[in-house]
């Protein structure tokens, strides 16, 4: 299904919230936060229009407007829209010609709505396309730059009005640079960062917009037709049921901008001797299951997603929403084709985040019998 | 003394390395490498004329140029020259003007000598003055700050060639974002800023420069003609010499972009039962002097100055320079008198740096009977 041609409105926008908490995969923010800012900005400035990748011509401008820092933090640190219209104007300034667009660095959290309330205040529209295809912790794991794109200036500005502009000599420096000034600026900052259409023609995953809405209203249906959730999901995405359980233990710090830890959930009643550890560094990076406390056996890894939804109602859960006593099911599905080629593996994959473990898809692990739990939603 | 009208050649570049290492209060970066770098450019672009802020039209752009980092990093990462151009440009473009002259931000260290590297090469003036009168290991904490200076943008780079640009509400956050970013950097980094005319005439500190090369030349001159070197110098400043002994024991570790730690130096012969300690971030903050590991006196606090150095020839050393066995004297020196102003101490006080110490001037802690070991150099 594709959007493009359509228009968000503020329907969309509950949905999109939903999908991109799925697929933030447990990180990228609480959308919750995101959508009443997007939806306040269409409420007030108009529905926006979604156009596909293929409609920009190769030199237009399309801004990308993206919050980073750790989750837990940027719950707390809302931005005010003065940030979004500021980094906005300087990308605007520094090219020197009206955008054409906004886009999302990551469909995943609040970072799909970001560009949403951008796009209204702007009156331009959203490209149905965003940088990932899910969320990463982390400024150079995008498809812009594993596709070799050129980044100019990363504007950035924080709810007391500093503003830092950074040239890096490539997206590493940007994230490094950038992620040391936001924890000096309060833990969490607004960017933006302009792109070419031909960059997004090329290097961006297509229709993950699309996608994101498209998962949110599989869920609000299943919940509200009473359905499995997770049929619905399948039927809008390839998606594993990994395991069903309750959280017993969840562990997390902010550290070095980022949020840490780890959850572990254990099965329920005759399966309550088996358990599944997720780490997660933002968003979650491995899920493997075990008994006795030893997780030998590999669910899935990143770049493959990994989320946890509540098992009755299907309502994604982030990694800061994770708490005591969950009845959650962890869901993986696999990643876009740009992840799994050598570069993106570099990365992305689970050695680049000090995993001494060899990426292998999901769809293999599953038909090597990865341990899936008996459906129960 | 003053030498303005007079040309900075690289005979003087010698006199301002070591009278900055003694202004540098055992911070600032070594100016070894400052001398080697201000000499190189003076002989390929001749020597630097010398110019009194008075001479300054209100309306002139004056371009401050300076590391920061922990002085333990700025040793290891030297600057190549491109990125002094690389920020003194910056600064151009932003004001839109042709610079008038060069300034350093502090007397003190390595950063007294950049300048001078930066003005040759740009072939225009150096003002005879600064922002501390000394060096302070934070950027808001100078005379420009203190007095009321608004700031522009800090333009800031690295060896590799990444660029940012800090547009601060005010300078404690230019230097907070600074300080992270340069973590992230590498450990130190280059930064340019532009004043106006009527800013130096205003708000720095006249006539240190002069100061410095005098330190430095009368530190020499006790040298070469085995006179006191301590004699030499108080004919030049008003200075205390507050304890005579041997380095015993140097803690220091870089954590935060500076280097922490403290120095201890213990009596020799009849008085090795007294000890001094200084403790130190990036410079000397505070002496305290007592008897078995208890050090109950107050020699001397930030603002002041304390400077440590060699006993027999009067070098100073630097806290990285610090080592067991070291015959060395500590001296006080009184600081410049902004700092004593009640927003002097609020930026630069010992309560500032975390002690629960009210300010007393040296001269005051002097009158009322500090210890001062008797001289022997």
């Amino acid at each position: 299904m594709t959007l493009a041609g359509t228009r968000l409105d503020v329907a969309a926008i509950e949905d999109l919230a939903v999908g991109s908490a799925v697929l933030g995969t447990g990180g990228g923010g609480d959308p919750y936060i995101g959508k009443l800012i997007a939806a306040e900005a269409v409420n007030r400035h108009g529905a926006v229009e979604i156009i596909a990748p293929h409609e920009l011509d190769d030199d237009d401008l399309v801004i990308v407007v993206s919050m980073s820092g750790a989750p837990t933090v940027m719950t707390e640190k809302i931005p005010n829209g003065g940030e979004l219209q500021r980094v906005f104007d300087l990308a605007t300034e520094y090219a020197g010609r009206a955008p054409r667009a906004v886009i999302s660095f990551e469909i995943g959290g609040i970072n799909s709505l970001f560009p949403v309330a951008m796009a209204a205040m702007a009156g331009i529209p959203l490209v149905d396309a965003d940088g990932m295809g899910r969320a990463f912790p982390e400024f150079q794991i995008t498809a812009f730059n594993a596709g070799g794109v050129t980044f100019g200036p990363r504007f950035i500005t924080d709810e007391k009005g500093n503003v830092l502009r950074i040239d890096g000599i490539d997206a590493t420096w940007l994230e490094r640079i950038n992620r040391r000034a936001l924890v000096a600026m309060g833990g969490s900052v607004v960017s933006s960062i302009g792109l070419t259409g031909a960059d997004v023609k090329r290097a961006s995953i297509h229709g993950s917009l699309s996608l994101a809405i498209s998962i949110g209203r599989a869920l609000r249906r299943g919940r509200h037709e009473q359905s499995s959730w997770f049929e619905r999901l399948q039927g809008v995405c390839e998606v594993y049921r990994l395991f069903d359980g309750k959280v017993t233990s969840v562990e997390r710090q902010i550290t070095g901008g980022w949020v840490r830890g780890h959850a572990i959930l254990t099965g329920l009643g005759d399966a309550s001797d088996r358990q599944t550890r997720l780490d997660f560094q933002n968003e979650h990076l491995i899920a493997r299951a075990g008994i006795g406390g030893r997780f030998e056996q590999v669910l899935a890894t990143t770049p493959d997603l990994l989320a946890v939804l509540d098992t009755e109602t299907g309502t994604p859960i982030t990694t800061e929403g994770l708490h005591y006593g969950q009845r959650a099911t962890v869901v993986g599905m696999p990643c876009q084709a740009i992840w799994r080629t050598e570069r993106g593996l570099e990365l992305a994959g689970p050695r680049y985040f000090g995993w001494d473990i060899e990426y292998v898809p999901i769809e293999t692990r599953i038909a090597a019998g990865a341990a899936i739990s008996p459906a129960t939603g």
